[in-house]
């Protein structure tokens, strides 16, 4: 590996940046998407650009006061983007360093709904009980505390809950000309809703296509493991990526890293497959990056591995699984 | 309740312990049991009472060194007792404060086997490929920094990783006269193998048989979420419990408490229905303990549960869910 | 079933058999059983001996007339039994040919209820939806037409159904002193819900305790596949069984063998690793029975495997994979 | 075919078809689609018109002798289309008629490979063992025995297999705008791989995208259930199919129809859920045409259904579920 992208490496995972170039983009209605897919970008980026741009929420902003209906929503998780990364080819690795999130609003959604939820009927696990009631809370946000207010329906009880946000869906065009709605997580990333996806850490991604096709949506201020009633506290946001482009890396699967880990992402159901695809993922990067042997990645992982069940309520489910840099060896390669 | 009963689950839930009765037992390769069944207790004990006993390793304690099988194992996951509490009915709640647990020796042992472990076949997982090698890991155990090192066997690394034991094993006898093996967990605990079986938790069963014969073993020093390679670091414990009884209140499922969280248990497979048993009762406790709605208290889990998968290794996958209660409103019954 | 079929059955899965002594056996609701576990044996058979014997219905026959309910039920799944088969021991093979099995009397039950069924949440597949009501409908057994009259409660229909008894309980005590509830299929047989215990028919089980113990029970005048709604048409049984010991062969899961098919069954969840366990006991069967190489059998079964989803409705999941005897070498042994 | 069966089936399903418009199309290596999806179409079809085309097998023809190697293959599952069918809009069904299907050649190929089968790792099923080898099996087809031929490759073993030739393959474009791998099924159908896909039935598609876009491709002379060892009998096909609209009926998932039962499918991962999908849709099918409640419906189908498991390798797994009209009131809509 040559010394420019050794540096490139470094910048796009650590917290020094210098002058970087700043590209501005406004989302709204009329030009977010609801697939991943290859289409026209909304923007260019170059390997270190900073994008500044902004995402609807899951329900498009749709939903705003007691008596607003799910239906309401002209579609769910609307996209920002998609942005092209000038110089990603198939092959390459897309490291996306999440630099700034903040809450656009002073307020956060949940809902409950037919069709979403772990403990409750869905498309892909129908039965024939009776539905749950459709529900919608709303959570005031409070930005000098940094807390958003839960408030009972059926009792007065109300308790704040810190904002965490991240973004819920992030993710790539697919591979093989696929297009996959915006509620899908998958090798491409997408609707992980793994809180992972926060300021200070970086995502990978597979370059599946040309320019690789970022696309950015579905706020959370914070979310329970699981998403079990099927919703985080929904928000539109305000965001600042930084963009770099690993050549020649190919990966299978999302990843993330922080100062702390490296985490792996595994998307399918059940969640027993997840979790192999996350920690086969995860064995083969110790293996690959630090040197350990498969056997012994395996082994250390059963000691000191931490599981993130991030939701089980989209058509897929999604685990990461994730080991702390201090246990591991000194890395071969960035 | 009376007052009584009040006190007495204060005292299961808190630190302060009076002049309580101490029994002392010791469990050896002659008096250890290997299932979880209604037999002959090896010894008595009063609510309040604390048991001050210990607990072979999964193996048996018959892995020491370099060269010794897998095979070498009387059998798995050898368990102390049962212990009869007296007063304990069917349709009560069994409560078993961890006051301490320590590692019984300076050693721990990790292993790699044929029918254990997330990311090879097992026994209910068959595939036809080639099996993976046993492998084992001698895990040394300093207590004076309370670390245990990981030591690789095909390169040369190792690290430290902080001791935190607790029980993989702790349950009481199967409702409906059955006798379950000592991997297995399952309604009446077992081999729950979480890590919240730790010392300053309670965890809670309910009482399937008089006297609810409590049975303790496979001490953890340390495990990875999943425990995905088939194994904990394994050692012998020394234990000292606390136990008490609820009288006339009837659980479903195994429960944790600590001083920051209440947390539930699920366990089968797959994972997904493993989530969806302690999720289920987590929404129960708190709808009938804290007084919200069902939806009120699905929603709030959707923002601030915490999910641990314990393993997804044994018969059956476990999945312990939790909320804070700093999140929930005051309790109505204890 | 004409005499020529008769005897070809007997020669095809069995040593010649002369004489046989029969052994009458009398269930009641006083001397069933709601455990496969080692207890003491009601009568004793010798190898070749036919037991001539009944079963009482899943619901101890107290579900009998409009406006009976579900918690009439002594009990779920009365077993007769257990049988001692004399000779028998651990590491052989228990071989049960189905004789003849009729049904005991002019009705049979079907019932919805909480906690069975494969669309609605269940106690291993819990949700907070509302339930689905208790209803019970009773079908009039015709026995000169061999059929049972299924007679909808909501309209004016009703359609004949043929009557193809089977034994839904069928098993032997567990492994390992384990003792299991008379709902759960698994290793030891148990609730397989499997049509293809029926007359003509051997079971085979691996024999874990010293007799066997031989359990029988929950007479099927009909099922369909994946007894979906929870029941089969529930119905008590005459049944007349002779059974076999095949000394020193060894197997790990019940098989079923016709004239015309060899049969395996796999019990876990999800579906996917009771279709696992299923194949690869079929696999390693034809391997060593009739001397195809594993990847020969796994290449053969992907062209002409049947599988049959037996139920998805018990703790376990049951699936029975099977091939025709004329897609197989000549077998090599017995 | 005799006569009098082809026009009852004709009647069956369809509205009365005079003489019908053929329209030929023939597909090669330059013109095979990969994906599911809204592209321009290869030929336009009017209702009522027969589509006489062919299928490559799900090499691409290109595996043809020993020593031939999976990478050969220039893709999986080439398609043939789509074919924009006229009148047909989203909310309407499409009928497509199977009328005939012939073996293309006079060989057929089964392989094992990395990737594929339910008892080896998969992409969604990884584990760290070491994998199969990849084995490729060549089976000759004999048109006048109507039979293919197995050959061990280990040992002197060959058996007939008769040929029940279906299309693997067969779908439209998906909704939503999504676009999917022809290795998928899924609401669109897809990689149904069901053998219900033969001549004589219909296949019922939701429509999604103007002209339905309907694909064929992936011919299986022959097939056993789940599809354990990842292929079929792969043939190239003679296809001749007929389509038909059904205005303003809207459907969620596809559904087959004989002369003697209709079939609903499911498909996605575990088979528990695929199965799930694959019975909610029938219970509403038989509620809405057939007049049973859906309580009914749910009880008969738990004492008469049939479950197919079409296969248990691709991404998502395919569940069959089907009730012999014997069985159903007189339908109240066609």
């Amino acid at each position: 590996m040559n010394k420019f992208l050794f540096l490139a490496l470094v910048s796009a995972c650590s917290q020094t940046i210098a002058a970087q170039n700043v590209v501005k983009y406004q989302a709204n209605l009329n030009n977010v998407k609801y697939l991943y897919a290859t289409v026209a970008p909304v923007a260019h980026l170059k390997p270190g650009d900073i994008l500044d741009t902004n995402t609807l929420d899951c329900f498009g902003d749709a939903i705003r006061k007691p008596g607003d209906r799910l239906s309401m929503a002209p579609g769910d998780n609307p996209l920002t983007g998609p942005f092209f990364i000038e110089g990603a080819e198939p092959g390459d690795t897309l490291a996306v360093k999440i630099l700034d999130l903040e809450v656009n609003g002073d307020q956060g959604v949940g809902a409950l709904g037919p069709g979403f939820g772990a403990l409750n009927p869905t498309n892909y696990t129908p039965m024939l009980n009776p539905p749950l009631p459709e529900r919608i809370w709303f959570y005031p946000i409070d930005h000098a505390s940094n807390t958003a207010t839960f408030k009972a329906l059926d009792s007065r009880f109300e308790v704040k809950i810190p904002v965490h946000p991240f973004l819920g869906c992030i993710g790539v065009a697919p591979a093989g000309g696929e297009a996959r709605s915006s509620i899908v997580p998958a090798e491409f990333g997408g609707n992980l809703d793994s809180p992972e996806a926060s300021a200070g850490n970086t995502v990978y991604f597979p370059v599946n296509v040309k320019g690789a096709l970022l696309y950015l949506g579905d706020g959370h201020a914070a979310m329970g493991d699981g998403e079990v009633a099927g919703a985080a506290i929904e928000v539109p946001l305000h965001a600042r990526v930084q963009v770099n482009v690993i050549k020649g890396r190919r990966i299978n699967w999302p990843r993330f890293e922080s100062e702390q880990a490296i985490m792996t992402v595994g998307a399918y159901r059940p969640v027993d497959d997840a979790l192999r695809i996350a920690f086969t993922e995860l064995v083969g990067w110790i293996h690959e990056d630090y040197g350990l042997s498969e056997l012994d990645a395996y082994e250390l992982l059963g000691k000191v591995a931490k599981i993130r069940l991030s939701e089980m309520v989209d058509p897929n489910y999604v685990v990461v699984a994730s080991i702390e840099k201090k246990y591991l060896p000194e890395r071969k390669r960035p």
